[in-house]
């Protein structure tokens, strides 16, 4: 028995609908903390029960074809790496579901200073979780690697706004409790970002079977 | 054809013994940043190929067991997970090298304040992790359940160490830097302990076919 190509359309389908919701969810985080709109923060939270389905249904459907079509070869590495795929999208809403939370603390307080690296930060992330699960769809390992690549961009953005807003609370203690708020934040856009190149590993490898995932940068 | 108890067995000690040397590197790591013990942090780092390692074996006989035997039913369940607990393992052994690389930068620093809170946080992960594993060979529910349960004492112990630290770097600006780097720490040791807790999930729905992942705690 083969999997038919129709039932490995409708689970590239369903990860692009999720991956889609995953995408809205980190730009309304990030812009309910930004415009300080707390209903929107709330809307993410709520949404994020609809990406937590998805995931199931991803994952049964992958067992259900793995049991009934019994796929070899390629079919095979496709089925397993969108169920390891589904885990890593549910778990980048989960991040920006604490930016939510953490944005509905932030904006009961006064604004400890305009945001200009974390909105960036967050373009980036979006981006690199669209593109790494168009190069997931359409097994193309060159926008995987460049997923890849993007990461060192949202490390070095994180490593950027930490500094600042530890000089922030050396210069003015009150600070202290918004400043460690929006570090958490700007460590949640980072650890999206690791999920996504994450994401961008597996794909290489089921394209490849390369086991990218413990290279270093400069093996890739 | 079905897939031979001893290719289970096979499977299920690979996972022991890479969640035993994910747990030392736990152990090893805070050890390091409490003794101050660069030496043993720079092996936590070397260490980690050998689990990356683990994570490949297990990854790709898992395929070939999907391939070859083309299992059914609860095999297929335990085979897919088996595959899902590997990632999570090695992203906790990550987690691990993490609190190595800061505790060699505040190995070099004087020290802030003995460690109290941290080497129970990573008591508690060990542990977390160790049970974890037991419940998958197992299949053990209720030892799963226990594990999702502790991650509460987890989160509340970072929380704890944070507001310590916010008032350290608060009464005294000079701490900032260090405290941000043992805030890191605390921070890594809780999501060490969320992927223990991903794993409990992931058990629990191989055996229950119940998506707990997605239920509130006290619809456990």
């Amino acid at each position: 028995m083969t999997v038919r190509m129709q039932e490995l359309e409708h689970l590239k389908e369903m990860l692009l609908k999720m991956a889609a919701l995953v995408e809205a969810a980190i730009r309304d985080s990030v812009q309910s903390l930004v415009e300080r709109d707390s209903d929107l923060a709330r809307r993410v939270i709520e949404e994020d029960r609809k990406i937590n389905t998805y995931d199931v249904h991803i994952d049964e459907e992958g067992v259900r074809l793995l049991a009934l079509k019994q796929p070899m070869g390629k079919d095979l590495r496709f089925i397993t790496t969108a169920m390891k795929i589904t885990t890593d999208l549910e778990r980048i809403a989960d991040n920006a579901v604490n930016i939510a939370e953490r944005a509905l603390e932030l904006n009961l307080e006064p604004i400890l200073k305009p945001y200009i690296d974390i909105p960036r930060m967050s373009r980036i992330a979006q981006g690199m979780v669209r593109d790494t699960i168009n190069a997931f769809v359409n097994e193309d390992v060159k926008l995987a690697k460049d997923v890849i690549m993007r990461d060192d961009s949202v490390d070095d953005l994180n490593e950027q706004v930490w500094n600042e807003l530890v000089l922030i609370m050396t210069r003015d203690s009150s600070t202290v409790s918004r400043a460690v708020k929006i570090s958490y934040v700007s460590k949640y856009l980072e650890r999206i970002a690791d999920h996504a190149t994450n994401i961008a590993e597996e794909v290489i490898y089921m394209v490849e079977g390369k086991i990218i995932r413990h290279m270093l940068p400069d093996e890739i």
